[in-house]
């Protein structure tokens, strides 16, 4: 089809809007802070209509204590957690039975229509083992059943947003050959929002216990409130950014350089305000 | 409006077809019975269009010996179970968790789009926690965290099936109020058959480890084939049903009292001839 000069230029502003939320660890292992959290994501997603949100949970601490009530011994690879049989089983069980069906039951409670899904659900991420394909097989490194996303579902998760579910995302996915894999919370959130920005204006939320990036972990006051690009290399080469950011933002740029609008990192506690462009760090293209 | 001569009678086979299956625990807890069922019920389903399915699976032995190892022990109340809170946990963890997105995954596997839930999940099955109305008070028995359906959400279950998922439910319900409630797994597949009679030509099918109804319960051979109601009087009336079965007979009748065009039993290593009327017991309204 030829263009024409009365075409309506492609602009983020015209797609729905959609908030890609991920909910850390240490919310989820703390009642009240999650009781807190739920209570204002269900707020914020009925104050505003045509808003749509998704939310990705973390594991916390219970799948690691329930490991070791049960003598599961942990075992690690290069300082990371291999996943063998066992450790699988209980993740499977603790992420996508405990704490996502108490996290519905939560937002349900609250008046928003939560379903939560795993990776196998209606097929919504698929994944393969990793180290299965030969690449990685040679670094000789098996974190047991580990998976690294292939697709996301976005037709299914579009349909459920605009039939006002809202859906809850444990992070356990499936390779479409009944295993089931444990894949990281973070990346799911970086994939689904990246995913999603073909058809939403999206906006990827990373929540957890500080007010954003902050120069000194220990000091709230120290807040950065934008990041851009430039800015980022500098805070880097200056050393700035404590280490443990340093992951966190890099997936945040990967995600604004494949389609999403915008990246915020704040506290859970405050995630009204954070949705409201009030508090938190904002990590924009430019 | 009124009625002409040319209007067509409310005929059950106008409705679209709508298989609720309910699956043993016996079968889940054998790891090749449990993939032959779930074989046979993909095959099944794919190979008939316009028919609907929805699966329902009890818990098995793992949330009993999970509870043993973690040294929770498990209170009896005449004879009947207590789920107290670290039993509730437990039963979410395995039977939303563990058991539900392995089945899921299993279906995926063979080809069929399995989308789990627990009553929560898009506020699917709502219950109230037993003895929370004074009628039940005054037995003075506390069976804990177990729920009492009040409700099924007929319509998002069948927008499911319309849109080709298969739901796969686990025993697991909610209040509305934040709080997950444990449900017996047959009351939910006879609840979900009856709610679903009222826009789909429902066949509940219970599967276990028997052919069916027996008048030996060790001899197979002594499957009953057809029972009505003048016929189940009259094997009560001769104590010729084994007092095991009983439950499970009432719970037929009640379904086809309640909209249900007919209910089989039998067993889930047969479920493709099952369903094709080819063994087991049908239960019958006449």
């Amino acid at each position: 089809m030829s263009s024409t000069t009365n075409d309506i230029p492609a602009s983020s502003s015209l797609r729905p809007i959609l908030y890609v939320i991920k909910i850390g660890g240490n919310i989820i292992d703390n009642a009240d802070k999650l009781e807190n959290f739920l209570e204002q994501y269900a707020s914020f997603n009925k104050s505003r209509t045509g808003v749509h949100s998704i939310l990705i949970h973390g594991g916390g601490k219970l799948a690691t204590s329930l490991a070791g009530q049960l003598n599961i011994q942990q075992q690690l690879v290069d300082g990371r957690r291999v996943t063998d049989a066992e450790t699988l089983k209980i993740v499977t069980m603790v992420y996508a039975g405990y704490i996502n069906k108490n996290i519905v039951s939560k937002l349900q409670a609250y008046g928003l229509n939560a379903l939560g899904l795993s990776g196998a659900d209606g097929n919504v991420l698929l994944a393969h083992k990793r180290g299965a394909d030969s690449t990685l097989g040679t670094k000789g490194v098996d974190y047991g059943f580990v998976g690294d996303l292939d697709k996301v579902n976005t037709s299914l998760l579009a349909t459920l947003v605009k039939d006002s579910f809202s859906p809850v995302i444990a992070p356990i996915t499936h390779d479409g050959h009944g295993q089931l894999l444990n894949t990281n919370a973070d990346t799911i959130a970086q994939e689904i929002a990246t995913a999603m920005s073909s058809q939403f204006d999206v906006t990827l939320v990373y929540t957890f216990e500080k007010k954003g990036v902050l120069t000194d972990a220990e000091n709230d006051s120290t807040l950065i409130q934008k990041i851009t690009p430039g800015f980022y290399k500098e805070l880097k080469n200056r050393n700035i950014v404590f280490a443990g950011m340093i992951p966190k933002l890099d997936n945040a740029f990967s995600a604004l350089g494949s389609g999403v609008s915008k990246v915020m990192i704040g506290k859970a506690e405050e995630l009204y305000q954070l949705l409201n462009g009030e508090t938190g760090t904002s990590i924009i293209p430019q």
